[in-house]
């Protein structure tokens, strides 16, 4: 079948891999079970078992695999090794060098998931055609990956475009995740979407379809669209602070685009509505000019990065 | 004399020039006027009449010129073409293909000036020994430049490590240069540090031994350092916005040295005093063990990251 890459995308739960031709056509999508237990111990051993059952079911030779790419959660230096990932119960240690000497010395790459998923959306997605492009994952938290002339930027200790800890708010009395308060995170991320909701719902008593809805990211955006008035206001603070941390990362990468990704994400072009009006309240006008534009990879944005990371 | 690179730091008022070897020892430096008449139409020309002159005088043979590295004060692309440069009178060409032709073809590398003074501070200044670094100019305005990996962050539009510009306070009432309003700019350049002392001031009658001052940023810090009550205030003040500016730009670059250059760091170690408490209080933990240090070489920061700039 020619030569072929496979991409590995490792989360906590599940292992996602893909089998992708050089041209970065995926063939075959599969995943396995993350096994966490004896301290990670068998993750590596079981990615490598099913590169080789696949290549023996493929019959795809040694020769014939470029490499195998592999995201992992948490800090991975440019080197290939990753300084613990307490999710999964590593240490210290090359991915690199471990997981090729289970392949009989295939050629492997490994990246911090966030970074690896940008790249695959830089690659295949909502950033085609940029080299300059920074990722913005609004799930759970808020997460970051930049690309700067089509490669990661890992940081000096892994923590390169970790914008969802971007001070934003002074007085802010709840405590982020990190341990500080006032993070982008806080305000931006699902779950920051919904504390903006209900402290704005409790401000008063002004009609809302959302006092009988179930409070998330999705139905205050749902709202929106509808022209509920209340919602309106929500999504104007989420954009004021999202568009304000924005602004301050363009001042230090410039990029040419934005690409929003993770759950948020999911509520659409009125996103940007709300991002781009702060945004360009507060950028510097030689930033103003920047793109934005929605992730489309989704979960397989990790596997098409990883496949990505191994061509260079 | 052996293979030589040549210098040149372009402003708006002089041409500074090096004369350098391999090993980054600059032999010779001299100064020649910048001539804007004609909007700019004669810089080029008298910087290779001046390079060439100086090549007679040292007997120095084309082949052994290793290239000629410049600076300038405008957006500059990866490629060595300039987006205007208003200052200089001159619209958007190749300085890159220009010069090297008024030069025979001697290879040439140009780079926005402040991009070149912080690649100038990481190969012999206070950056040396490190490959990921922000520099930091503390001057008429706040500038910034970006190394990763070795190598100056552009941004799409040259924009990139404009820090100066990122926002940091909500109600400031005056304007900036840039037309936004609350620019980290305003309050830690040296213009912004005298608006940050004259404020305090107005605010009450506190004796202080600034009042009997002229207010610099140079008087307000050896106040400080006397033990000034209203001084120190002032410093907390300034070491609070900077501080957190420089933890938002932690989050996006992860840098291993914040290195501060520009009129205000002459002021000393004593101004990391104000600049870290503040830094670590705003920063993502991950980043909180960056380094700060003092940029080492000056006016020379730019001939230094020139010839750099030659040798990639």
């Amino acid at each position: 079948m020619g030569k072929v890459i496979f991409g590995v995308d490792l989360g906590g739960t599940t292992v996602k891999m893909g089998l992708f031709d050089p041209n970065g056509n995926v063939t075959e999508k599969w995943e396995i079970p993350t096994d966490k237990s004896d301290e990670g111990k068998k993750i590596l051993p079981d990615i490598a078992d099913a590169i080789k059952k696949k290549m023996a079911e493929k019959s795809v030779a040694k020769e014939d695999v470029i490499g195998v790419g592999i995201g992992v959660p948490g800090p991975v230096d440019g080197d290939g090794v990753i300084f613990k990932a307490a999710n999964l119960g590593w240490g210290t240690f090359s991915i690199k060098d471990t997981l090729s000497g289970l392949l009989d010395g295939i050629k492997v790459e490994a990246g911090n998931d966030a970074n690896v998923a940008a790249l695959g959306e830089m690659w295949k997605g909502g950033g085609k055609g940029y080299s300059n492009l920074v990722v913005v994952t609004l799930g759970t938290g808020v997460g970051g990956g930049i690309i700067i002339d089509g490669k990661i930027l890992t940081g000096s200790t892994g923590a390169g475009g970790e914008i969802g800890h971007i001070h934003i708010v002074d007085d802010e009395p709840d405590t982020c995740g990190c341990g500080n308060n006032g993070c982008l995170e806080q305000y931006a991320s699902a779950t920051g979407v919904v504390r903006l909701a209900k402290r704005r719902l409790a401000e008063d008593d002004e009609p809302s379809t959302l006092r009988e809805r179930e409070i998330s990211a999705k139905s205050v955006f749902d709202a929106v669209k509808e022209g509920d008035k209340v919602s309106i206001e929500i999504a104007e603070r989420f954009g004021e602070y999202l568009g304000k941390g924005l602004a301050s990362v363009a001042c230090v990468v410039n990029p040419e685009v934005f690409v929003i990704g993770g759950g948020v994400s999911k509520a659409g072009p009125v996103l940007f509505d709300y991002i781009e009006k702060y945004y360009k309240k507060y950028v510097f006008r030689g930033c103003s000019d920047v793109k934005f534009a929605l992730a489309e990879l989704g979960n397989d944005a990790g596997i098409y990065g990883a496949a990505k990371l191994v061509l260079g």
